[in-house]
């Protein structure tokens, strides 16, 4: 044991070298993809797989640890993260829509992906399935990343990001019993399917609303903000491991817990700074953990069982797109007819072209049993299939959604908030300048043009604003809103400075925040 | 190797669920030490070491990981906060007095411990010299920890953290050589001593200036938050990696790296807010990282060596208490008279009860090798030494301060500043809603009623700031002091935004420094 432990340590010391070489690789594509003009148009995360794939070319490989061991260190906290921004008050609207995508769309893939698999190729049925299993769920990390970046609307993204987060559950399911099937060691049985599905999707649902909704109440009781932010680390990796020792779906744990605690328990027990801060560093480790995660998955490619597999690959991808159009044009005119969920065409399209499929898909065709003599063909079919996704529909969703005009249909908050942050800026600015105007070392008439200038801008904006506010009435409410929110960051960033300059040991709670 | 891996990924997963339960249990003492009243006389970090003690009786061992490998994952963190937040201008005023106290102090105290317990026991001298090594530096995590938490002054705590952060290399330099000597495998050289010493500074200083200025002049190039913000992560673990594998001290090199991004890098390179959001990312990591230190290091107690150990550990308290004595009022004497440092008496006594010792202590003592016979009684003593200073001393030291009464000075000091920074906040909060007063998108109703809400709030902090100016005349000079900080910072501040526009190559000297 004790040779092991040291072992194991040399791998600790050895990864972390590893893991610090892969961040630096991350951050200088991150850099260069926001300051290279051209770089702009590809989203990060795929410039990075990109990245991965030309290391791996290169015979670069940077971290050896198992898909499993990757997917128990990296997942929770993004899962958490998805969670804990996704809106419970938009979800619950689609919650149809959703659930049939999640259920019935990741079976219509397993089937009909498995199904053409068979039939064009001379790989067996069974192993036809697992590939199409591992295929069928969307890979919520990959999706939230593309969608976050693009800035796609609220209604598209909850839509799509809700049938990432719940359909893992259903897929891991399929792929359980269909390894049984494939390598003979199980006979079905749609009794024990239904049951084995429904322990494991219950047992997620409640570990996660159980600690969810345990640490809402518990934060509720006192306002320390590094503990009540280290509880939701502590949740994040807790729910995940506690439920997959329970026989549960970790990752339908995890999103449960993330979604409880960012819509009720943030609420509940957290106060407004809190609740920030606890947001912005979340936002943080997403970031971190994606820059990690998709250099990984392109520096997994096997270039040689690629070249092998590039027929099935072309069959697989063919099956994937049908049969995913079937299930979100089929459910989606269902969900549209049945619960009137009134989901447009267009968006529909995106929702089509955009399931993008990542590491889950890799680290469940990874976990076929070595026993299985097709196990590399289901990896590099895989692999293939995903690095189209991610790589030809990732990289052409955005064309995709310019040309359906879904992208300059901004929300009208946000158009609101953007005039409101210009009219802030240019106030800004008229006030330096009429600070500066004393000085006598720049000719008075570049002050009075630019000032001209700047108050011209802002009546127009403020017209401007009068005119959304008439459109729509609600605006006035979510004007006092931005404007409280204002004020009370004004006062919270105050006592922050203090803070960090040493004057206050620590920081205030804010005055205005108990205020109505 | 495959056969590693695996025992090495077992590792890490067993590892992942015992690091859960640490935090768990760290953060229900966090909780407590709150919540309950008689807890909050103790600090959090020595009620976690008590939590520990307590769980080591019971027998029961949170985490077996190697002490070396618990430094490499714990140290960088820990030492780049302490860095990122020490003030560079405070320092430099008491330079003299810190490299006093981190070298000469130093070797006062592994000469005379060795010295002492070579004469009262039977062990022999180079073992003693040893227990010495071990025991001369004062812990920068304990010693910050508690200096932080009790609200100890601007100067006591320069001081204080000054010499934490560097007596390090001097200990782990003295220790490798001492162990040569009782091993008898090298033999002592002056000349080798000092350049060991030399080489392993000087590539600590080297490579941590290096990597700070890089860094600091890379973001200044650009400015996207959470690239830099990942950026400080990677340079903290980055710094200690390199440095140790050149040889050098990676103790060192990471604050040299957190004093440089701190009070340079992130002010030419960062935006304010990222600034602002970078200090608390750090100040989380510092929380969350010790809630796992101090409980491990009271879960690693061996009770049986403990008590084997009683004589000599008494014989080497007194004698880290004399030689401490020797060192701090004879040192600091010596800078008063020579540098016109004038630390005062009470602050001396602070300086010389108040140095803890902690995890580097305990890492030193369980890397002397397996081949020294008496390397269970090195382990032994400095258990015993290391839990005598945390728990008699640490527990001790908010007593001392009040008894020098440099506690109540600062606490009425710390409370004008609360009000100060109350009433700072809320005047800015006030000057932006009546900058927005003009604007026709929010109604007039919601402005009066938080203008005279804050306008209300505003008059009874003037009242208590008069009443505690009342109270106590001196803080009127604190008050004028305060306002000269910040005339200081915004002249300084406007200096770096120069530079970061690229306006000015290099910060000016701010004129208000020179003025009394």
């Amino acid at each position: 044991m004790s040779l092991d432990v040291t072992a194991g340590e040399a791998l600790i010391q050895n990864n972390l070298e590893k893991f610090l070489l892969v961040l630096s690789v991350s951050l200088t594509v991150a850099t260069l993809s926001r300051t290279v003009s051209w770089m702009r148009q590809i989203p990060y995360t795929l410039l990075l797989v990109i990245v991965g794939v030309f290391l791996a070319f290169e015979d670069v490989r940077l971290v050896n640890l198992s898909p499993e061991l990757i997917l128990e260190i990296f997942l929770p906290p993004l899962l958490f993260e998805a969670g804990w921004n996704l809106h419970w008050k938009h979800l619950k609207q689609d919650l149809i829509p959703v659930t049939l995508f999640a259920i019935v769309g990741v079976m219509i893939s397993i089937f009909g992906m498995g199904w053409l698999l068979a039939t064009f190729t001379s790989i067996p049925l069974p192993v036809c399935l697992l590939v199409g299993a591992s295929l069928s769920a969307t890979d919520p990390v990959s999706v939230i990343a593309l969608f976050r970046e693009l800035g796609v609307g609220e209604r598209l993204t909850v839509l799509m990001e809700g049938e990432s987060l719940f359909n893992d559950g259903v897929a891991v399911v399929a792929f359980g019993l269909l390894v049984g099937l494939a390598t003979g060691s199980q006979e079905f049985s749609l009794q024990a399917t239904i049951s084995n599905f429904s322990v494991f999707v219950g047992v997620g649902v409640g570990v996660g609303s159980a600690i969810g909704f345990g640490i809402s109440y518990l934060t509720q009781r006192f306002d320390l903000p590094l503990v009540e932010q280290s509880l939701t680390l502590v949740a994040a990796y807790g729910t995940y491991v506690i439920t997959e020792n329970l026989g549960g779906s970790g990752v339908i744990a995890v999103v449960t817990t993330g979604v409880i605690l960012g819509n009720f328990g943030s609420r509940i027990g957290m106060n407004p700074r809190t609740r920030l801060l606890v947001t912005e560093f979340w936002g943080f480790i997403a970031f971190f953990v994606n820059s990690i995660v998709f250099l990984l998955i392109g520096d997994r490619v096997q270039f040689d069982s690629l070249q092998e597999s590039l027929v099935p690959i072309a069959i697989a991808i063919g099956g994937l797109l049908l049969t995913r159009a079937i299930g979100i044009f089929g459910l989606g005119g269902f969900s549209n007819w049945v619960a009137k969920s009134d989901i447009k065409l267009p968006e529909l399209t995106v929702l089509w072209w955009g399931g993008l499929r990542g590491s889950v898909s890799i680290a469940l065709a990874l976990s076929v049993p070595v026993m299985l003599p097709e196990r590399e063909d289901v990896i590099g079919i895989v692999f293939g299939v995903v690095l189209f996704t991610l790589l030809v529909q990732g990289l052409t969703t955005k064309s995709l959604l310019q040309n359906l005009s879904l992208l300059d249909e901004n929300s009208r908050k946000q158009e609101y908030t953007e005039v409101v942050a210009r009219r802030a800026a240019l106030e800004r600015v008229l006030q330096h300048l009429q600070q500066q105007q004393v000085r006598s070392d720049v000719p008075p008439e570049f002050y009075n043009y630019q000032t001209s200038l700047i108050q011209g801008e802002l009546n127009q904006l403020q017209h401007q604003l009068q005119h959304l506010q008439n459109e729509d009435p609600d605006l006035k409410d979510y004007a006092s809103q931005l404007l409280k929110d204002e004020l009370l960051a004004i006062e919270a960033d105050t006592y922050a400075e203090f803070v960090k300059s040493g004057q206050l040991n620590q920081e205030l709670a804010p005055f205005l925040q108990g205020q109505s």
